[in-house]
């Protein structure tokens, strides 16, 4: 953790807060299993791990919309994480009755329903078929896992999903997230985004940048 | 139709275009069998009665996009329809990339989207388990049906959806559509709209109001 001295001194080179770099987080980074393993073996220990490198980072500030990091607390063990995370971790919402988006995303986002609605049609169809040859219980699992694979994936699907994406684009920060919907929305919004195997990079690289402004 | 001194006398009145009620048409005041009868018969009919109409109207200026009009083209019988359809009903795309729309519509879209998903995947799976006392090629029929009732109705779904509504929000226009899912989104877009049941009463009233601007 920072000392009252250094503190100081960082404010005294970057006298701004404006100067901070922003950077809005997703729950997948913890629990992702492709992601997360880079800062921890589970959530709560991912966790930790990315308060520890944080803690040491006076140049960024992290943020999280509410909706998100109680997604987040759901995974981790609340009794083994540090109440400095609510510190580090900015919680806010962006603001959704002022934020724009361009008009043209409505026909992306309606022709991207279409297609996956007939996706959803033949994935029925075909578990009708399928009783021809099968138990009605197996077939009905099937097509719940099928349908929901045609229908949610790649797709930005919940509430939780646009309030990550429009609190990057009203922060102008950096996403960091391992869903590819969201990541494909960021491509379209042209919201800055990480490659998510890198983000322990990106952390210990700031943490590392903070040190040398801290001694400079 | 206008003649010439007629037109002369009503630029005098009115002598900026600004001054024009912009009205936005869809397909389905022509189509739809609960309103397109108050116009006439049939498509073609209904559309021979509005250009009739309009074309003593000075007030007001129709637009309806290139998309919809395509669409509108293939229910008419296109030989007998007047080419002053092409003058009275102007064709005009939304500017897409200009407009912007608020994003707490997102959240609208998908929720909605999501509460249709799974609207559909139990229509599918009440589908599977009627194999146990129907044939299959009868459910699927059956199936198809209450999946698009479940999927499509009452949302905006297609380009020309999207089209219409970008196009009238553009033009400040006032929209007329048959169509329960435009009428929706008219409201949260607060775009002026009429009962698509008074389009000819309306229609009547401008003329009338034309003839006596004329006079006066």
């Amino acid at each position: 953790m920072a000392e009252e001295g250094e503190s100081e001194s960082v404010s005294r080179i970057l006298p701004s807060s404006l100067l901070k770099e922003r950077v809005a987080l997703d729950t997948s980074l913890f629990v992702n299993p492709d992601v997360k393993n880079s800062l921890g073996a589970n959530p709560t220990e991912a966790l930790n791990v990315f308060l520890s490198i944080a803690a040491g980072i006076h140049t960024h500030e992290f943020y999280m919309p509410p909706s998100t990091f109680h997604e987040l607390l759901n995974f981790a063990d609340k009794d083994r994480i540090d109440g400095e995370l609510l510190l580090i971790l900015r919680q806010k919402p962006p603001k959704k009755y002022e934020l724009k988006c361009p008009a043209v995303l409505l026909y992306e986002l309606i022709e991207d329903m279409r297609d996956r609605v007939n996706r959803g049609l033949r994935v029925a169809e075909s578990a009708v078929r399928a009783t021809e040859k099968k138990k009605v219980d197996e077939i009905i699992q099937d097509l719940r896992k099928k349908y929901r694979e045609a229908l949610r994936e790649g797709i930005i699907d919940s509430r939780e999903d646009v309030d990550l994406l429009l609190l990057a684009m009203e922060l102008d920060a950096l996403l960091v997230t391992a869903d590819q919907g969201l990541i494909k929305w960021a491509e379209k919004f042209g919201i800055r985004w990480l490659i998510p195997e890198k983000f322990r990079d990106y952390l210990e690289a700031a943490a590392k940048r903070s040190r040398e402004l801290m001694q400079s």
